[in-house]
């Protein structure tokens, strides 16, 4: 009988969901070190709390985050809050000498993720992981693209080229938290760049030394309060773009926006380099596209790969046969079964992302936004 | 509280794995006028069997399928054994007053299906209702397809035309209750072409009225036993194909084949009409193509509907926002949620097919292989 | 100097012009062991064909076909004419001593074709040449296809799937010769499938032995005249689906229609083998999709390839650097270079097409017409 | 009889070759108001000149460049030599009161581009008129796309997103005046990103305000000169990226590459607009795809709309029936088709650039340059 990891859950909303579901999914699927034991969810409505908690299987709920945070039965703080609700109870909980897994972008502003990577470091001391949701480094294909790079297929990577492109963020939509500076920090930049500068982080093995040039843009200034009851300002970005450079020479582009109908998520990179080329596109999640300089011109062209082969392509032993797609979620319960498996102190399938690595993203985010407001490039060494 | 309904599943392979996940995840997405109880698990191997149902929460587990057919507590059997057992323990569970669910195709012979489909009536009598799990009508796309016919935007259909292409079947593949008649019935095409015919008589609410030419071929005769021991002789078809006439005048072809790579899982099917168009293939199973002949020549062509807007597509808002897409399970969670209400009284989101339903399906088949046999049109009067 | 070929042209409507636009660029941009004389046209329209003939560059131009054919300076003559109007004039040329180029498909009925292919057979003795026009073996993306079949890339075929999708033939759409039996011989299929064989024959290099089912079908059966003035009686199939066997074991399917909006003129065919696949699509005309069974299940799926490299694939050092398309008259210019190279004595590009081997394609359709009223199989030796 | 229109052209290479082929086919396709007279071909190299003057029809030729500009029977000179050698003979023939039409980009320099657009200014008020060979916004596809952002079918844009790349110029690609910033000004960057510029500015209908950021790398410094005789230094960019907004707040950005394997000749641009997006690739040129908000979220997406309805595309109606493709050339000649309409005072089907036109295009070009060097956001007003 395998050791419990027992988790603790703050927030209900689309993470708390996704998240509750990859706890409970990753045992039925994976051939797990521990079980997974979900202890307990905290958040601020207890109406909706309680059945939410019943729902997805959580042993008890709490209105109060604090208790969560230093309940003795509890092993693993997950944090699927708001942006600017990061950084104290993360805090608090690595305090307490839990393992932490937060929702990314890792924190609103910079100065929080420091406090986060500051705080994880000194925890690490006692042995307490870090853990950031970047879910999209778990889909097959994804990890597959990892691979093939590292196998150096790739050769001389000359270009990144990635774009997350939405479309639900016209004027008739809602404000929320995810609208106000003051909560998300940033609106397309922080919520979907995020996504992109971790990917080509994780994909390349490099950092950026330079952000080129940005462009940053709140088109929708103003929008409807949920309910009808007037307007509230918009001011963050809907859109977002920048220019960079890898220390290793790779020449990158990044764009996020909210208003690139008919889009939906389509969160996609591609490299380019001198011995291969890769293409990802999350609208068509299961699938990877390579190109080997090798088949020549002749016969040489992206090849469309299904990355649906249990033996071949990661994580995939734990779903299903050949050509039965994977979804959205997925990536979830794959990196559930990734955390549980290094918390027991195995090798996750593919590295994890822990706060040190994520504050790294935030820096990329940050200089971005430093460039576009200065209308300069800014080197990363500007900013820490 | 919501009444529960009890479920007895037997068989614990591939569909047995499928099933299990359905009815659990099915309660944690939608909102069920049951709640859904694992009650009990049925299969041969008891070694595999505790493991299994203590991962998927059956609540207890049976070598002897006649005990779960026959408890109090077991309110639905769900049949999700190879074809050639699925009319025993179907027959008897409807005798014993249980709904059944049984997996596709109905049965290996049209003899066995026969009977299926007689049981079922009897039953009905006292109230038992029976489901067949032909799982991609329920994929979103699927079910938008069905909308979209139904509301005559493709006018008269003039072409279906379906393939269900994959390529797991060559000299390689061990030997499996798949590849012997006895087990099977037939190859790819009991396999896949009852996909096909179940979603075109779905999709246009039509019957065949003829087959007008068939074609099944084994390409395979040899194949390795598991382990190594040897060889077993394949007698099954690994293609077959065929052409059939609607009786509303449609003309259709389907083809199902095991050796048509790289497809692994190409379930598509399109549909052309004197107003409109649709096309599906499952390896893009999230998105519809639809052509709408009132955007004109200047402005027409296949629009790539990605079918995840949760007010628009069904079974969408149980799962994720817009563009995070679903897969190959989620077709099975949402007919396990449709056969809950279905039980409750409620109606199905899409209709659903029963055993006199998947009857027709397999007459089609039966006809098929007639005609492949006797090199010749078949037209259905002549199967029953 | 390179000595002359002194073409004479039979038609001027749309294929009049392909055919005289290919024998203006052929030299063009081909090196030509002949220069190309464009000697002669003759239609029935002098009021049209004096401008067209000005337009296009041929030097006189006759009413009279017989004296086109008889003409002394006059070699090859390219026959362009409807198809009941093919055999006569060709005939009457190879009995002049002349080369003959013909539109396909070689002639409405079977008859006609037989005594086309016997003439041909006669004159050949005399040094006379045949030539059939079925352009699509001259798409760079066909001819590499060719290559790859020729180089056993593919392997044991197990299968061919051919449509030719096309949507001009709705209801609206005027009466013409297209529609007429008397003139046309069949509807889509002799225009459609005629293409579809000749290309799985070329591709396949193996002859259909039995035709096991046929449908065709003539949804409208009315059509408005040219002018408005009344209707006139539609005869002939606007979809012919057939399934066959070819000599080496291939299943193979083939569609027509002119009645599968949106597609305009999808003329696709894919080949499946026991070591690799192909694919191509004429709405995408300058891409073949490969799969080479040795990518494995890691790594392998379908390949893009474009194919404008100028030393890999057939006819493009002829026009343009990568990545610079083609278009669809190229097939029709390439081919009247590879029938000059042959009237020289040279080698063509890719083998060409004579009326013994468009005979044989014209067998097979024939052999479908009668599968399909019938509605049995039909071995091609029973159609001579 | 149509007056003529007499042309005399510099240059014999890939673009002569293009320019000889659309001054030949446009009276053969289209009805024009003049005919087409191939007076003159000048270029350096007599030994080819004398076959390529023969070959293309041209009826005399010269190695003197000043000969063709001042000859009396030459109305328009046709400019095709590398880059630097577009201004001195382009404005000796505007003195010389011909009209011009110039290979893009205009120049190598911004000086040379100025002295060019002034020669223009002042030939003008004679009578004589400029033309640039941007042949991409001939492709039907984009001419349609130009006339639905005219009809107000995109609302606001708020994104512009265009990349142009190419895969030959990896280190084994010989030394060309292409690879020298005195010959060629830049690399990718002019080449390349002329084009996208230009298709921008059409598009949209408005003018770059800023560029926000750059980035220019040469990757491949020296390359094998011709022959094998040593290498040459390479100093033009390989690739060059920019961000830039428009006046009218659209956001775009820009890429170039020379190193994008396995993309050829990938010309691609979207536009997102609030009622509507469009997206092209000339890697599928004859495809637009369209974005219609009012389509509503359960049937919007992507339209396939394949651009060869003759009623509805421009230019289509020289060409062939639906969905008989049209390939990179065509451009050109109905390009040339339109430079007769104008010179004979006739409106051309699209609006053509002019030097004016396109030295606002040489100046973003010049912007992003700066922006790059100078690792800053540069204005427009800055660059004249």
């Amino acid at each position: 009988m395998p050791r419990q990891l027992s988790v603790g859950l703050l927030g209900q909303r689309f993470m708390g969901r996704a998240h509750s579901n990859a706890w409970g999914q990753a045992g039925r699927f994976f051939d797990l070190p521990r079980s997974v034991r979900l202890a307990c969810v905290a958040a601020r409505d207890a109406d909706e709390l309680a059945p939410f908690a019943g729902r997805w299987g959580w042993e008890r709920w709490t209105t109060d985050w604090r208790e969560l945070v230093a309940a003795d039965d509890v092993d693993l703080v997950d944090v699927s809050t708001p942006n600017h609700l990061h950084a104290e109870p993360a805090i608090a909980a690595l305090r307490a000498g839990k393992h932490v897994a937060c929702e990314k972008p890792l924190a609103g502003t910079l100065e929080d993720a420091r406090a986060m990577r500051d705080a994880a470091k000194r925890a690490a001391r006692k042995g307490a992981r870090t853990f950031v949701w970047f879910n999209y480094r778990r889909c097959p294909a994804i990890g597959t693209a990892h691979e093939l790079v590292r196998e150096g297929r790739l050769g001389d990577v000359y270009h990144v080229r990635a774009t997350y492109l939405q479309s639900w963020g016209g004027p008739a939509t809602e404000s929320s938290w995810r609208f106000r500076r003051s909560t998300a920090g940033s609106g397309a930049h922080g919520d979907l760049n995020a996504h992109l500068v971790d990917l080509a982080r994780f994909l390349l093995g490099d950092e950026v030394a330079e952000v080129s040039g940005a462009l940053a843009h709140t088109f929708v200034k103003e929008r409807p309060l949920p309910g009808g009851a007037g307007t509230a300002r918009s001011d963050v970005d809907d859109a977002a773009l920048f220019l960079a450079r890898f220390r290793g020479g790779t020449l990158a582009s990044f764009e996020a926006s909210r208003l690139a109908a008919p889009h939906l998520n389509a969160n996609s990179i591609e490299l380019n380099g001198s011995k291969g080329s890769l293409r990802f596109d999350f609208e068509d999640m299961n699938v990877l596209r390579f190109h080997d300089a090798r088949d020549g011109a002749r016969l040489g062209g992206w090849r469309r790969i299904v990355c649906t082969s249990a033996g071949d392509h990661p994580y995939v032993d734990a779903w299903w046969p050949d050509g039965h797609l994977v979804g959205y979620e997925h990536g979830f319960t794959n990196m559930a079964a990734d955390v549980v498996r290094a918390v027991a102190g195995r090798r996750p399938r593919l590295p994890l992302p822990d706060f040190a690595d994520a504050y790294e993203t935030q820096r990329v985010l940050a200089a971005a936004l430093r460039a576009a407001s200065e209308r300069r490039a800014v080197r990363l060494s500007e900013v820490r």
